[in-house]
């Protein structure tokens, strides 16, 4: 390009108008044209003062730009002959590969990318693990969050290694004991950004790739990939009506990590017997593994107290175990905890400080007030009896739609009912079906990771507004209607 | 223990001034008692009548810890005849194996907690990689964050899988074509909590276990703890004047992943050339490979505008690029993003939502906000402007006190200097040495992972109050000189 069309390309083109500053431009019409050579190796550019003036522009616009381009490479400068472009271009040009048809994820990449994805928008009839975000004490909440995001010290903006807020720990800590008859000092409690997290954690520190991970089966896909995503094979162990049952485990299976959801397994709602919680803890120690608990949604109890953790039984520290604030809070909170064994409590600490970071100090000191002054345990209460009532609404709807064609999971407790449908049905299509009449129907089969399956549907009930309970089932009822072959 | 002594056993130890309910007191002395043995298996517990007049307790209060202990397994209730302690703990003890020594970490999990510690209170002189908060404009931001959560919808509280909030995908993907000249649209932006989570999810998206990873040598350990977790194999390529340098690596070693961070090299400093960008996507697609290209703190040029992205070069789709709201805001935000290929958006969405699930929406439209009302880039420009006189303030005065006996490294950007030491000088022990007389020497040799290292200081003065520098350079003058053989 001759440097009088150079001129002419760049006046053309300048918006003085634009948002974008006039040197910025000059910067970016000039690379542009670098790299689609039109500018080619060794064109001499026009003198700063000569450009500025050509195009109406101060000498420092040209100078701005002229530098930054030879900051990154695009220009060369000779001392005393002026300003060219470089070669570095035309160069590489001449060398080039044609990219190839499409760079690709990694096996494993495609394993993750693969596993059952979330629908979006999951909230409404009858999405299951959804509380009742309505009637969250909003105000309040963002009272104390803004209360402690004005008196943040220094500390809580810069990195830390302390597992959590030291308030916080200790408000789960007593939470903890109190309701679950954990046995733990606030030391042993690591706050995390959610469960998904802790589980991945836990996988990597007590676990190599290709051990084995024991798993409910049904049980939680959200479990699956993250013991899959840190490298562990999944061995799927039948529930039976005491809980994951290690004697249908295969012969010779030997765990390294046993995956468990007793007081309120997932999705079949069984609670693990007090025998099965013995054998299980005693199979820990014969098979040198660890177990995690996995105590969910268990403040929502409608019979008795929460039950104990299986942790609290342990003479052993074998068991980890893991608590949520998405169900008694909101999802979006991302806030979860661990609480691990003191042997264990300096690694699982710099482990966590090293692959994730700890942070959110302000948000976590807001928590822990909300525990200190009570509404966490009132919010629970509140919550504990209007699930109590949606569970009832919505099996006695459904039985006067249906009758006995639907059985119903039993237990007072939880989030979520299991309706078994018969054989014939493919729960996929109909829930498929149902997500087009905008009701949300989680398939029971896809929470089976053996060869057996039986579909039905998982019906979360909690975060379903009570007047829609009897529309949705009646909705439900006319889709399974349609639904028989 | 006869039925008489059970009464007694309880009486002198319910508590009737405690917080603990009474019927949680009572559930939890019988619990412990049967779990010691003290209340053996098969003894007939008193009626709950009797036993509430013997106690003077409410009838209730004693049917509530029966039930519960019922729900729980450790009694058993026989029609007609009375409640019994069952016989599981007996039955379990006769069988109990011992526990052995302790439980332990796994190799990977040995390997992640022995990863360099990172020191706590890492703030003052002359830790690296921490801003300026003081003159953070904490009122405003905390202003826009009390907003923002005031007029969340109640999407916000729910599980999503939008990459992030839309608004804040837009005004990334803004700044960064505009300050990176990134090539991308608000589409290829995934937010994530911190730029450790992003290393570690493009590592198992796109490569396999025991794949390998090129690391710059000297580089950022944070990477090599993320790539390690993901369990891929590091191989170091040495950093010449020009960047990472591809020659010097093993012959035939075979990358699936290159991490570098051409805009100011972690820790040296260097500006990755031109070349050597366009030699390294060359390569890439030679050798069907990704790169990783982490902008940690590009925004902190002193001399030109922030240097084009390593991304926007790429005609091929092979570079992942990675930003973090760390340095420019404060570390414990915990918000990153990643700018991905059009053909990686869907993957890297479902896994994220799958693997560490989306949150802190109110957070997200808060910054979104901060970056639309132009906050975002004045915030930058203070403190470039700070920067670039502490880098000057540290410079003039460590040069006043060592003179040329301790060579820093060149560049006007960043938030660090790297000063060389003699070889004879131990930086690690150094480095302890100094943090007892409260000053933070990061070691230069901790960043090398090949064979070859070199000792020296990495030493950030961004967040280090400028009346501090000079006070803080004698006394590392002083160190030094004591260190000296």
């Amino acid at each position: 390009m001759h440097p009088d069309w150079i001129v002419e390309h760049l006046r053309v083109r300048i918006d003085r108008k634009s948002a974008e500053t006039l040197s910025r431009q000059l910067y970016r019409l000039l690379r542009e044209a670098i790299r689609s050579a039109q500018l080619r190796s060794g064109t001499a550019l026009p003198a700063t003062r000569q450009l500025a003036s050509a195009l109406a522009l101060g000498r420092n616009t040209v100078l701005a730009a002229y530098d930054q381009l030879l900051a990154e490479g695009y220009l060369d400068s000779k001392q005393g002959s002026g300003t060219f472009v470089s070669s570095i271009f035309e160069h590489h040009r001449a060398q080039q590969t044609p990219p190839r048809a499409h760079a690709s994820l990694s096996r494993r990449g495609e394993a993750l990318a693969a596993v059952s994805k979330l629908p979006v928008g999951l909230h409404g009839a009858f999405a299951p693990g959804m509380p009742e975000i309505r009637q969250f004490p909003h105000e309040l909440w963002q009272r104390l969050q803004q209360q402690h995001a004005r008196s943040s010290p220094p500390d809580w903006w810069h990195y830390q290694q302390e597992g959590g807020l030291r308030q916080l720990r200790e408000a789960i800590a007593d939470y903890a004991q109190l309701s679950r008859s954990v046995r733990c000092g606030a030391d042993q409690v690591l706050v995390l950004q959610g469960a998904q997290q802790a589980m991945e954690l836990t996988a990597r520190l007590l676990a190599d790739q290709g051990d084995t991970a024991w798993m409910e089966d049904p049980g939680y896909s959200g479990a699956q990939a993250a013991f899959m995503a840190a490298g562990m094979d999944i061995t799927p162990v039948s529930v039976d009506e005491q809980g994951l049952n290690p004697q249908t485990a295969p012969a010779g299976s030997q765990p390294r990590l046993i995956y468990i959801t007793p007081s309120h397994q997932y999705p079949s709602g069984v609670v693990m017997t007090l025998e099965r919680r013995l054998q299980l803890l005693q199979l820990a120690e014969e098979k040198d593994c660890w177990i995690m608990e996995d105590d969910y949604d268990s403040e929502f109890r409608y019979d008795t107290q929460p039950l104990a953790s299986l942790q609290g039984l342990a003479s052993s520290e074998r068991v980890i175990y893991l608590g949520t604030f998405s169900k008694v809070m909101y999802p979006a909170l991302r806030l979860a905890y661990l609480i691990v064994p003191e042997a264990l409590v300096d690694s699982f600490r710099s482990a966590y400080a090293r692959l994730y970071r700890e942070g959110g100090y302000a948000l976590q000191s807001a928590l822990a007030a909300f525990m200190e002054q009570g509404h966490f345990a009132r919010h629970i209460r509140r919550m504990r009896e209007l699930y109590r009532i949606r569970q009832q609404l919505l099996r006695h709807t459904l039985r006067q739609q249906l009758g006995d064609s639907l059985p119903l999971s039993s237990g007072e407790a939880g989030m979520h009912l299991v309706a078994k449908l018969p054989a014939h049905i493919d729960d996929d299509s109909l829930s498929r079906h149902a997500a087009e009449h905008g009701l949300w129907l989680r398939p029971l089969s896809r929470h089976y990771l053996g060869d057996h399956s039986q579909p039905g549907l998982v019906l979360g009930y909690a975060g379903v507004d009570d007047a829609d309970i009897p529309e949705s089932s009646r909705k439900l009822a006319r889709l399974l209607e349609r639904h028989q072959p």
